[in-house]
């Protein structure tokens, strides 16, 4: 039974560190993304559109492994807790995924118009969105609900970029209707971003349960927050 | 032992019965607000702006069936794959939830401003959205794979309506620059549209995961898909 037991605690942590390899690729395809949009650079912009399969195949090998520690190891309480979480952390992740190629989509159209603008504001949010993924999965790794909570504060600094890029680039298109199609795309990118967000706010919420059995989901009234409220 | 597995089967069927009464109240959340914006009604939008207490404690309500039913019953194969079938269900119901609190909200603005057109496919987006969740949830719980499939097929439609709302508001966008800002507004909602399309494709993904432990994912080489491609 012990033996039993610390084999199931050596894949329990061999799951997390692969939930942790698929939180950095998808951190990295989202920065990468972002970084092809602000240099227009096509060949980059590519490169995230044609390089989703280690995400994808990480996301089948972790709904597998989650799915043979529940069938192998019948597990309890907290380590039942972990697992169903990693189900859903992995979820979340290979969603984030998509939205990087999602981001390298516009980014390509957005290279066929002249630029818009200088770009500030959506790399401080990608930035901010990164930073609110890694957290949330170091917070998962080390059970540490004081860090998952505040990757949910930080989702009012998203929000806020997110109205600030709108009323901006709405005065573009209201001013010159030439930038109206490029504009639309970087709307969609801070779209996107904010969703980044959503993301790691919902890994956040899934490690508080996970740790406290406290449901601190449905209590501030708000649903997922809507880019082009003004 | 009989005992238990008689218990087990009628909570598992409790379960479904919950995930298709969270499904008909998401499905009738999008309906009403989708025609609160067809219809310009301020009620209504509000309406559907205050009532998602229900969907929210249906979604704690069978996240915690799902552990119950894993931590009493260690189901194995089959009926394992269905429970976490479940949680990945009940997240994405939970969601679609979300996204008619966000169309209302769009909707609440929209009305502020002369109606930029008659709104003929948003009503049709919708209305293939929710038979796509319906079906998918039929689908679910009846162990339908071929009606999975047919419900990945519906995915298409969606696609094609949401890229003629995209010109048709860019067009108009184009001419006329009042129209800018309640254009984004409906291309805001279609987009919304599109992404409960895209949580029904993930419910009839993991139905015929469930049903078949065969892994329908990531063998198109398509992410999400993105509503302003052009």
């Amino acid at each position: 039974m012990e033996r039993v037991v610390r084999h199931f605690q050596e894949e329990l942590e061999a799951l997390k560190s692969r939930l942790l390899e698929m939180g950095g690729l998808a951190e990295d395809r989202v920065r990468r993304s972002v970084q092809a949009l602000v240099d227009r650079d096509i060949g980059d912009i590519d490169r995230v559109l044609a390089g989703d399969e280690a995400i994808n195949a990480l996301h089948i090998e972790i709904d597998n492994r989650c799915f043979k520690l529940l069938a192998l190891h019948q597990p309890m309480a907290a380590d039942l807790r972990a697992i169903v979480a990693a189900v859903k952390i992995n979820t979340d992740l290979e969603r984030v995924g998509d939205l990087a190629v999602n981001i390298a989509e516009a980014a390509k159209r957005y290279t066929m118009h002249p630029p818009v603008k200088k770009l500030i504001d959506i790399p401080r949010m990608a930035e901010i969105a990164q930073v609110m993924l890694r957290d949330a999965l170091d917070a998962f790794v080390q059970r540490d609900t004081a860090l998952a909570q505040r990757v949910l504060n930080e989702d009012d600094k998203l929000d806020s970029l997110k109205t600030q890029i709108f009323r901006e680039l709405l005065t573009y298109m209201l001013q010159d209707p030439s930038t109206i199609e490029p504009a639309l795309d970087l709307l969609l990118v801070s779209r996107h971003l904010e969703r980044i967000g959503d993301h790691a706010t919902n890994v956040a919420e899934d490690v508080i349960f996970m740790v406290s059995a406290r449901d601190v989901r449905h209590h501030s009234g708000d649903p997922e927050p809507d880019v082009m409220k003004h």
